[in-house]
């Protein structure tokens, strides 16, 4: 029987796609080796180091986040090198089983999954490696599954202050283009994205940012390599062109996107999410229930994790939800998995549609029989109402 | 500045339509002469009949839902012929004036737009008219401007409780494809309706039904009519074609909503609009404001009208709703110009689309200085909640 | 079974609408009485008195083309006002009896539906028309059944040359946009368009352009009217608004289209067509058949009607190479019916779709056992090849 | 300055994308875990196995082809496997190159590039590989470049007759879903393909059919993979799941197009493309231009490659021809570059579309000042109408 209405997608990721890129997408595909592809191709290219923040390069893969995952690691590593990482939950958790797969030998920093990664921790594990075996410090900048945000910056800081040579490569598929990521000012050396999330996109893009630093140790860098070879993409894409065919479609769409971000200025983007996770939290707290993310400063724009009371199965409230409110929330991944649902509102979204969300929550909550208060979407309504955006010009 | 996220389309139509629909919309032209047009047009003829609930004639114009009121008089009338109309409010006057700028004489019931057409007060005038000179009477089923539905079956009852022949003419424009309609079983004769309400289209197509009394009658009326001619008509739609250039893109999204409606079932169409329309007043009493239909039994399900506190205007009101929230509601037409705004809950809408719609009205109250108590969207969630939609299976 | 490939819809009306327009009619409705409408409307009724050529009156009515023909009749005339109407084929003619339908009395000057309209003889008849009892003199600019171009400014001379103050009105529904038309100019007072020909858009929209004589004349006229009343519309249109709900979603195809007019340049637009037209006829001569419009200089570049050898239906052959080539040609009407094919060349079409229509021609000529000469294809590619399109500027 | 019509893409892939697909492609992106995209991947695994014709394995990445050659090879080999290539053009040669790249060892059959792999010489090299250092043998079965398709169960037979257990891997990218392709029947053990070409879609889709065989091999293979890893994928495969983010649009477009191409019927593509073949080839013959394939029976249906007379340049012509004809034709790639160009006549094609793509050549040679003959463009046409396709019910 059909459902009336909007479906809302409240997962972190795929965001729901604004008509606009949707019609993008639609639009005939071009000869990818032809004179008008050049214009599509430069305008993808610039205008994603635009989202960056970075004057160094950038790579765009037809694959998805995952792809660029392996892309950072295959480019800089050679067999049996050693890498950082920190586990901020689940998506940390498998970067670095990536790692360890691809032959890759990796230190795992523990987590409780409720904070991002911690910098004084890495600079003390930086400063016990005088050898100086540790090649990339791998940290996730949102991390999906726990819904907190590492300090990027204080990263940098703590690699420099070990003065360690390590590269410092950041995850921020689900950051970037929602929460502030500037790639050259805090001196990141490979970023990893997706297309999915803040980028409004439908999934089948990826993307590297790479410092020049970490162009140099490609050269070096003996992994096998071929699909994800930046040197091959260098030559083509100086005018516009990829060494293989590129994903023509979602291009066209990614410049799109790129389009709506500046029309509305990232630091509105940005601001919007972080006034919208406040809101989010303000009904959590409303409905008597707990953010996973436990460390102040570090909760994040795009999603908010919210911990069941003990007993209550997340995976059946959301089931509950998707039946009677037509609205699909992130689930619990493996630590949490059933202990937490996950609330996103990241990508083309507003008061309203954070308002229809947080009511789909709240009469979920009711309708799956989930011990709770009454009053979160009322507790989010006001925080909107006193804590209107101020917006900056658009750039 | 771009705004992010969904424009919320809250006036009494058009309404939101649905992706599907304008996926059909935007398919290539196809000869309407041609062999391949015929499943097109007759799915569109049968499924209008479908959706009127009738088994005599539907005709399909390409026009504003106001061409088909033209339709309506032009086919059965002679010049100076006398009808009854019923003043429920602003398009029942406008209907009243076309009559009159065409050469026919109207009466209008005087009514003080806060409820439907009153069937006893018709009955008493037909009474009066002995020597039937009313040729027809004119109700408005749903009332856009106000938000009241008129009771059709009871005109039927009156007319035929005094005896007289006057053919039974409704305009069911907002009202058709959201609140029960029954053309055959409630002895309607012509029936006015357009594409952008209930149909969930843009608009450009308009109907009539007609009875077969109606189409007799149409062979002695001598208005001068041509593109609006039922009897021209007839033939080609026998096949499924027209007698000129069908409005052939916006067929195909008529076939789809047809579709629509019945995997939904029409009878869940209409429970739909009721519970929401009963949601909308509960959160309409938590804010202190009064809704302006004031008949009892008598509410839309389409759109909820409300008064504005003495002294406040309802255009300022929705200009900074629609500014800081990116909702467009209704405002008030002719006698009560800025003194209401309509909220429209009609076409493909669910549960959190009214929540979200619902928190536009309260912030924007808010927003606008308008005095009230909060808790109306709380209120309308509570009704949600403790009034789930029992769901029939589907025709 | 399903055909590969494109359908070729080569009626003389719709053309195919192209992707920019399809995406641009599929986009979200929006309020038409809200303040982002403006634009919409205003850029529709500047951009259309841009296409007629003309600083007087523009107005749109959600409707087909026959509308606008009765929306040109019954706002300047009066019950028993006389017409003068040229018979250059099957439209000239249904416009001529819906004149009669709607109560006008009509003068027809026989015509052999091989050419245009002839001034001499509406002058010699306006001459003689001593008490001026003709109100307007009709003609059709392309008559879309036969492929003959009426000389529209001489018909304004030849009106001039009598002394006679018959208003002149134009139907261009298939001329517009695709062969030269100047309202202004050649002093047409009434002309009738449509949105499925040369504007390349879905049918739903049609036009008026009304001269300040016109406007004047209707507001003496005192044929009943409503929907189709100009004045209704004079004052919403200042802003760019409309006196009931326009078809907003062709309304942006609409303004997608005159921007690609523009960008292509009009007068590149009508040579486009004249040499695609050439080039027809030359293929039509080498197959050894006979083109209907016999009036050289009257050829039409929208479309060529051909007539069969005797003996042979059109309709089969028509069928025939829909069946197997996937392409749609036109049909005779009334008196020519199943004696001519036509080949629409309207729209948006280049070089290569001109070819493969030809090619479904000749090859649907051999399956349908027509006699014919090959080498039609050859002859119109030499044309196209001999006389390559010199593009100017567009404005 | 706009060009009017339609663009001709007649490159060799990707092919022009349908308006069905287009459509399917633009429809919101939904929740990858959750219970409605079940559906959509077992749709689109379950169609892809009908359109290789296995009962064994497929594999969807979100990449571009160029991605499932490497998932090929990462997921059978070891580093310092060999593998035996053939030489037919210029895309076997980058599988080659890409093979080095990765640390396998190649060993590469020279070919002239004018024909499709030898068994014969296959055969030869197996036998002579007496210690079994040969792991996979790899073939491209249309070889893009050269318009040669290579008799696959030949190269099977070849293997078995040589007693040697290496897998067979062939390449059809731009075969599949246009020239017969079995891969249960004729034993291939892993092929490649992407979603540009006989399948109708953007790019950002690729493929691996994969045997049992291989499958175990997979087991043992030690080269670094985690993207690629087949082995990740059958366990969420079983239920439509990924085990990451998929393509989730494209996979809708895949989805749409498996089911066109079994409307229409797979053995009606095959004839389809192998007659538009053999008429592009008339033309060609009658231009008095050479085609590059010259092994008879190997010509591809999929493309024709033709070389241009000494000392004209390809690149000029095909340059000529898209500015004036507004058609993209393929350019030569390395040891052919600027000396053929070729003719896609795959995909969503039929016979005006071909026929608008010869015209767009012959005029362009004219316009290019190529030498030729006139009469390729009526040669084809005959062709078309003396060989008309015989069509089988579709499955």
């Amino acid at each position: 029987m059909r459902q009336a209405g909007r479906h809302f997608l409240q997962i972190p990721g795929p965001s729901a796609v604004p008509d606009r890129i949707l019609s993008a997408i639609g639009r005939q595909t071009i000869d990818h080796r032809g004179p008008d592809f050049a214009e599509v191709g430069l305008k993808a290219l610039n205008g994603m180091k635009s989202i960056f923040k970075t004057e160094q390069h950038v790579f765009i893969y037809p694959s998805s986040g995952t792809g660029a995952w392996e892309a950072a690691l295959v480019n800089t590593m050679s067999p049996g090198d050693k890498v950082l990482m920190f586990e901020t939950g689940h998506f940390a958790t498998l970067w670095n089983k990536m790692a360890t797969k691809l032959g890759i030998r990796t230190e795992f920093l523990e987590g409780d999954w409720r904070g991002g990664a911690e910098p004084d921790r890495i600079e003390a594990r930086l400063r016990e490696d005088t050898n100086q075996e540790i090649k990339a410090v791998c940290v996730v900048h949102n991390e999906t599954s726990t819904g907190s945000v590492s300090p990027i910056a204080d990263v940098r800081r703590a690699i420099d202050a070990a003065g360690h040579p390590a590269l410092l490569m950041v995850d921020t598929i689900s950051g970037l283009a929602s929460i502030d990521f500037r790639f050259d000012e805090w001196g990141v050396d490979v970023c990893v994205s997706g297309s999915q999330k803040g980028l409004m996109l439908p999934p089948g893009l990826s993307f590297n940012a790479v410092s020049e630093r970490a162009m140099k140790m490609a050269e070096r860098a003996t992994m096998p390599r071929s699909y994800w070879d930046w040197h091959d993409m260098v030559g083509p894409n100086e005018t516009g062109y990829f060494p293989y065919t590129p994903g023509t479609n979602l291009l066209y769409g990614l410049n799109e996107a790129i389009d709506m971000l500046h029309e509305e200025g990232l630091d509105n983007v940005f601001a919007r999410h972080a006034r919208h996770g406040a809101a989010t939290r303000a009904a959590v707290r409303a409905w008597g229930l707990e953010v996973l993310c436990a460390r102040q400063g570090q909760e994040s724009g795009v999603l908010t994790a919210v911990l069941m009371p003990r007993g209550h199965s997340a995976d059946a409230f959301r089931a509950t939800t998707l039946q009677h409110y037509d609205i699909s929330l992130g689930n619990g991944l493996s630590k949490v998995a059933d202990k937490v649902f996950r609330i996103g509102h990241l990508g083309d979204f507003n008061d309203l549609m954070l308002m229809a969300t947080l009511s789909g929550v709240e009469m979920g909550l009711a309708k799956a029989g989930v011990p709770h208060e009454s009053g979160g979407v009322q507790a989010a309504m006001e925080h909107l109402k006193d804590n209107p955006q101020a917006r900056v010009a658009a750039e």
